[in-house]
Order: C-alpha cells, then sequence, then structure tokens
C-alpha cells in the first residue's frame, strides 16, 4: 500500500470546507471521489488541516494510501480529469514513506489573508477577498501584529467549537503588507487554533481602521477572553498557501 | 446635462460582454439598469470599448449624461448599491467637459493577458486565466513580441468580424513577464482591431512552447492573412485594466 502526499488547490466559495460533512458538498469529498472513479477504492484523504467553508487553498496537502502503484504525473492527471466538475485541482503527488502524515508531520503552516480596501464592491474579486470600506493603516497593523508573534495563550483568538487541547500556540510570522488597494497578511505557525487567523485579521482590521491602538491588541490578547475578540473576518480573504514538512 | 466619467471594474464570465445585446446580460446593461433605478432615467452609458464575452474589465471607462447633479462619491455608493446582484462595480466618478467622450478621447488602452502555466486544471482562477499546460519559455515570447511592437498592418491578428476601417494600428508595448507558473503579456495602444490583444497572445503562446520562432511571427505579422495567425487565446484571461485620457 503505497503511500502518496498531494498538494491541492481549491475554491472555497461551493464547499462547506475541506472536512467531508452531511450538510453539503465538500474538497475532501469531491477528491475522495475521483479516488473512487479512478480506482474503484473507496480512499480516505487525510487533509493537513480543516479549511471552513469558503476558505480557499492554494497549498493544501493530503495523504492517501492506494492499492497500487501510480506514476505521479499520470495520477495527478487522471485525478483532475475525474476532478473537472469541481474547483479542485491536484497540483502535484509524490511517494512518501508510510510514517508521512499530512496533518502530524505538518512542522508548519502558512496562510495569507486577502482584503481589499476600497468603498466599491468586489467584482472580479467576488468571495476572493474581503472588502474593507475604510480606508486601513497598514503600517499601524503591521507593527501591532508584532505584539502577538510569539508563544502565547491565543484564547482572545480561539473560535467556541475549537477542539484544539490547548489555546497555547506559538506564531512565527504575521505581516501586513499593502500594494495599492491590497492589504495582505502573511501568517505562519506549526498549528493555528479554529479561526484563529481570521480572529487576528478581525482585530487587526480594528487596528488600521483607528478604533484599536496597539496596545488595545495586546490587552485583548492578555485578556484571554473570546469576548475581547473583534468581529472574526469572513471566510472568503483566507488562503491556506502551503504546509511545511 | 453635467457629463460624468465613470471607472468600472466587471468580471466578464457571466455577461455577453460590455455591450448591450438582445442575446444575453451585458455590463453596459447591468450599468443602464442602475441608473434606471437610481435616476428613474434611461440613461445611455458609452464605453470606451467593447469587451468580448468572458473578458474582465478593472478600469473600463464610461462617460454618462445625467439629468441633475450628483456628489461623485453618492453617485458611486449608490449605483454599486444597486448593481450589486451583477459582478460589476462603480471604481470612481467625475464631472468631466461635455467634449469629453469615453471612446473617442481615449489617448491609450492597456489590457493584461493572465496565462497559468501548468499541468493542473485551474480551480481558484478558474474563468479568470488561461491555463496553458505546455512549458511556456517567457524570454523567448517577450523577445518575439517586440517584432509587433509599432506601426503595422495587423490584418493577421484582426477578427473577420472587425469593424475597424484599417487594419493599420500602433502597438506601444507588448511585454511578457514570468512569476512563477503566472504568464502575464501586457499590451497597450491607443486602439486594438477585434481580437487584436486574443490573436497576439494566441501567437504568443506558439512562440513559447517551442512552435514558432519569433522569425515565424515576424512572417505571420507580414502574411496580412487571418489565416497566417495562431489560434485565438480565449477570453478569460484578458484584462481591459485602464484607459488613458
Amino acid at each position: 500500500m503505497p503511500r502518496y502526499k498531494l498538494t491541492l488547490e481549491y475554491d472555497g466559495a461551493p464547499f462547506v470546507g475541506w472536512q467531508r460533512q452531511a450538510n453539503g458538498p465538500s474538497a475532501q469529498g469531491a477528491l475522495e471521489a475521483a479516488f473512487l472513479a479512478l480506482c474503484g477504492e473507496a480512499i480516505v484523504a487525510h487533509g493537513a488541516g480543516r479549511t471552513d467553508a469558503g476558505v480557499h487553498a492554494l497549498g493544501q496537502v493530503a495523504h492517501v494510501d492506494l492499492g497500487g502503484s501510480w506514476d505521479g504525473r499520470r495520477l495527478r492527471d487522471a485525478l483532475n480529469a475525474h476532478l473537472r466538475p469541481h474547483p479542485v485541482a491536484v497540483l502535484s503527488t509524490e511517494v512518501v514513506l508510510d510514517s508521512f502524515d499530512a496533518r502530524f508531520s505538518a512542522i508548519k503552516r502558512r496562510y495569507v489573508y486577502r482584503v481589499v480596501n476600497r468603498r466599491a464592491d468586489l467584482a472580479v474579486d467576488k468571495n476572493r477577498a474581503w472588502r474593507v470600506a475604510r480606508t486601513l493603516d497598514a503600517d499601524a497593523m503591521h507593527q501591532a501584529a508584532q505584539g502577538l508573534v510569539g508563544r502565547h495563550d491565543f484564547t482572545t483568538f480561539r473560535a467556541a467549537e475549537c477542539q484544539a487541547k490547548s489555546p497555547v500556540k506559538t506564531l512565527d510570522q504575521l505581516d501586513v503588507e499593502r500594494r495599492g488597494d491590497d492589504v495582505r497578511i502573511f501568517a505562519a505557525a506549526r498549528s493555528f487554533l479554529h479561526h484563529q487567523v481570521r480572529s487576528m485579521v478581525g482585530a487587526l482590521a480594528f487596528v488600521g481602521e483607528g478604533k484599536w491602538t496597539a496596545d488595545d491588541l495586546a490587552a485583548a490578547l492578555d485578556a484571554r477572553n473570546r469576548a475581547a475578540c473583534a468581529p472574526v473576518a469572513p471566510p472568503e480573504g483566507l488562503y491556506l498557501v502551503a504546509v511545511d514538512y
């Protein structure tokens, strides 16, 4: 039973998220259906992490155990042929050791959050970014964000339904960059709490709009209280860019 | 009757093109319907140029004559509220002289064509770029493209149904740049023939794939014959970026 590592791109808009669920189509379900059509096998695709409904992936990683051996490129092309009605694409496949686990072997997860900072609604980028109408001070956001980098109790930035054992995580990167109307927030860590990136982005938007100072953001972190957080940023701006092993 | 200049963004995917047509929804039609809902007036929106079905605009320009005076920002926000079901957004509005004409006053039109050069189908960028599976030599494309810059008879790169009086145009820019899998072609001219950018992109793809040399491209231009052109690139990669006045 060779194990394969798959790198995947998907548009989150039509899905209930990465994970197979009873209430609608999922990226995992689309991928597993493609394996069933291709190999006649009910394969389980183990993802590096769940993404919520509406959240996109440019580099989600999953591992699968297949009954037979496949040439990597042929497997990729054949899966993509079966995936074609769905906005899910297999970017690459490679054989890995049986000890490789997409979720537990990951040492870093990288996300980008796209804000389009303008008054007008999004047309070309609809469902691909969060439009924020009030002018954001991206430099202030970046400065304040540095207070969240490092090892902290992120309870403030954690969804009520988060299943992680501990709210303590080490955030490696939280950078804010503006290019014209585009404001991008880059976040990296070994792992994140549920809604952590979107919660941090929502809080940074408060900083960018001048509602919060960097000290207010630090105080929200110190509060270790979900009620201290700003509104969570919407899913359509979030992209899982890559998982490092 | 004050005249307003509007700068517009739209997703070309659901439209038959910029221009109002009997056979389906258009960006112009959506904008004119928003004016009717807002002002109760049957306004004609005069665009800088037609875009084909599936072609996007990041900076289409139109002019309209309104019965009354509007604050520019209020007009923009009100139009966007009425446009909301459609992927059309008014980015800005300004009062202009009656002598301003979106089409005839334009001195330069700027397009970008987005190619994603990879084997896997597009997921996040579906309907937003042209996927080309064979590896493209972007440097060779850029070098060859310089042979098209300048004043030429572009009959080879002109749609059969093109209504321009003359096939002679001056191409100011045709640059090809690669960034990872993204290959972008930047084209600028006072005006273009129908399908000219997509025809040039199709020919440059032949160069990038090694099917044509730069000399083959030059020979195709010299042939002044539609039959000498490579297949026209699909509309979903093309963006009207800006119109200069």
